[in-house]
């Protein structure tokens, strides 16, 4: 969160995909203020933020234009309006299409993957079945990860030598590998890729904020 | 399909998502051709598909820049390719950012949802949990097109007066409603789409292609 006039505010939850947007915000220096939703009071469900996002998720962004939700379009919003920081290349179509690729297959298929664990009631009522879900997630989501780990992270950074809105993303589905149950040792170019990320000034101001 | 020099090659299957890239190509006029895979055949697992894209899914562009995946990415991409099709505001970050967020939401929700009559096997090896994951699809993904049909569809497209990238991948996953056993009537919005949409000629001409 920087000075100023707020024209962004962001609704997260700590330990959530919001993370992602959070510090592509702080990457971007954008002005924005945060409001902290509680899951564990189902804060999420409640009618004050189904008027902001009727889907009851996290991550929403409000903006001067109007509310934004989903983890890649808020990402491809922020990279194109802050240009200046580079966070994508926004002037050519199939590089940028790339970016949205690697972002879509972490929303759509490394994300589900992990909530499995967590969020199983949503497949499925049967408690059995929910536990048998969360028994796959070590392989479900590993296999996810070391697809990452051979093909797509180019390094140093997700595309290669450019720092992109990929690269938060990752960070923070990283961030829940190890209480998945996934095996860290074949990951090692996904390891050093969250410690370079963890220790970047605006990564450290995001997370350090949604831990206060 | 149109004549002359191929720019573009989709790798598509019948009955998939790669439908509404399929359709987006048509309404762009692009100039393409396509490669059915069969999964009757576990074609998209073989070494040559993997070699297109590992991941071993449809749909994937091979253009002349490199290979795209990832439906939401690809029509988007389709979209600021050829923007004198008009097929989203390309030029308005803020604009952009809804129909990426419609499309993620349809992404990575919705067609998760419906995965889960299918592809159990993804999240599960227990067959009574995919059982129970089966028996949940009319529910889970019923859920998803309530909220479509009440919130999100705005009309007479899916963002309004302006026909885009969002109304062939709605289109495309609608069409699974029937199988997925869910409550149509509920709906009379969503198959009012359906239907308007089913008439257009590019669409014509994607599923004949899909059928023939």
């Amino acid at each position: 969160m920087t000075e100023g006039t707020a024209m962004i505010k962001l609704y997260y939850a700590a330990n959530t995909c919001s993370l992602a947007s959070h510090i592509a915000l702080e990457e971007a220096g954008a002005t924005y203020t945060t409001v902290r939703l509680s899951f564990a009071s189902k804060e999420q469900r409640g009618p004050e933020y189904l008027a902001i996002n009727p889907k009851g998720r996290v991550p929403a962004m409000v903006t001067d234009r109007g509310i934004l939700t989903e983890t890649p379009a808020m990402l491809a919003y922020i990279a194109q309006s802050f240009p200046e920081a580079r966070l994508a290349p926004v002037d050519d179509p199939f590089a940028f299409a790339q970016v949205q690729a690697f972002n879509s297959y972490l929303c759509s298929t490394v994300h589900v993957a992990h909530a499995h664990r967590m969020r199983g009631q949503r497949w499925a009522d049967d408690p059995a079945a929910i536990a048998a879900m969360q028994r796959k997630v070590p392989q479900s989501v590993g296999a996810c990860f070391e697809l990452i780990e051979r093909d797509m992270l180019k390094g140093p950074w997700v595309i290669g030598e450019a720092y992109t809105i990929c690269d938060p993303y990752l960070f923070t589905l990283a961030g829940w590998l190890e209480g998945d149950g996934v095996d860290l040792t074949k990951l090692p170019r996904v390891m050093d890729h969250h410690r370079r990320m963890s220790e970047r000034p605006a990564v450290r101001r995001a997370v350090a904020a949604e831990l206060a």
